[in-house]
């Protein structure tokens, strides 16, 4: 079971297999797991549905063989999942990597960020809806040579030397709505 | 053997056991583990300064029966260390925290920072050179109501929010010379 988050990933929890707090309306403290495990007799996996991505990368995709990884999901929102040493990162609750603070130059791009809890985060600078506040449209609309192109890669940029600087993974695998654009791969590089 | 890096900690690499480049004259490619096992016949550990004091929290400190837990420390330099599901942070090589980017305002804060790599990454705005480099004189000769310390705080938990959003560790415990100043925690806090 994969889900967006914030969820109770801690078995021992007696909310284990919630997802906690969310401003998505209905969404707050529904329990996805038992239901599921009422109805089936079946092993449950639980966790985020960026985790989830990320080990469908390492099962079958650009992380195979890999012990230490991060995946990138771009999109409607941002979030990040992967492996060190082999096993996911549930330390305290999981990781929130689409809320990662990154330098943001107003002089250069006033947009005070889309974000409803921070403003300016990674995700409030460089999600999908970032596109579409910031520029009017959505970023499948943005022709190539576009300007949005070169900022939304400096802002991904800074959000994975930051991740380089606290994690070392082996690789680094971008995917999402926003990462469809294939001119972004070689601005980022 | 713990010791300032970058270090190659790769038991399969024909350098395992060495500094690698650093601006440091004298020291890039010296082989630590190697004179150390020549004289001595015993098992020998290898990793960065801060991993090994981390690894001192976990077994005698602040970090005790966590399984995941980063200590950064701040002074000369800054970096950081710890565990992630009990296990070190060894991916492509390992942290360095000190060099993560986080927002900096130059209306209130002209200071470019003092990293010679990257200007104001963390290391650049918040470690002991930046004290001097900024206002004169060193850290500890600042009186407790000096903006200094507002200012550091601020940097710091920008850094501890982007540790947080990355590996959602279970605690984080800060030393080194600059968090002698008790005032700092709850700055930050």
């Amino acid at each position: 079971v994969a889900s967006f988050g914030p969820l109770d990933l801690n078995p021992r929890s007696p909310t284990y297999g919630c997802i906690t707090s969310t401003p998505k309306p209905g969404w707050s403290d529904v329990d996805l797991v038992r239901p599921i495990r009422q109805a089936f007799n079946v092993p449950i996996g639980f966790d985020t549905d960026v985790n989830a991505a990320a080990l469908a990368e390492w099962r079958w995709g650009a992380a195979q063989g890999l012990q230490s990884f991060v995946y990138l999901t771009i999109g409607t929102g941002i979030g990040g999942g992967g492996l060190i040493n082999g096993q996911r990162m549930h330390g305290l609750i999981h990781p929130e990597m689409g809320h990662l603070r990154i330098p943001h130059d107003l002089a250069g791009d006033p947009f005070p960020g889309a974000c409803p809890f921070h403003g300016d985060c990674l995700e409030g600078l460089a999600s999908g809806p970032a596109f579409i506040a910031r520029w009017g449209q959505p970023a499948e609309t943005l022709p190539d040579d576009h300007p949005a192109w070169r900022l939304e890669a400096q802002y991904l940029s800074l959000a994975l030397v930051n991740i380089i600087c606290t994690l070392s993974p082996q690789r680094l695998i971008l995917g999402g709505g926003v990462m469809q654009r294939q001119r972004l791969f070689p601005l980022i590089q």
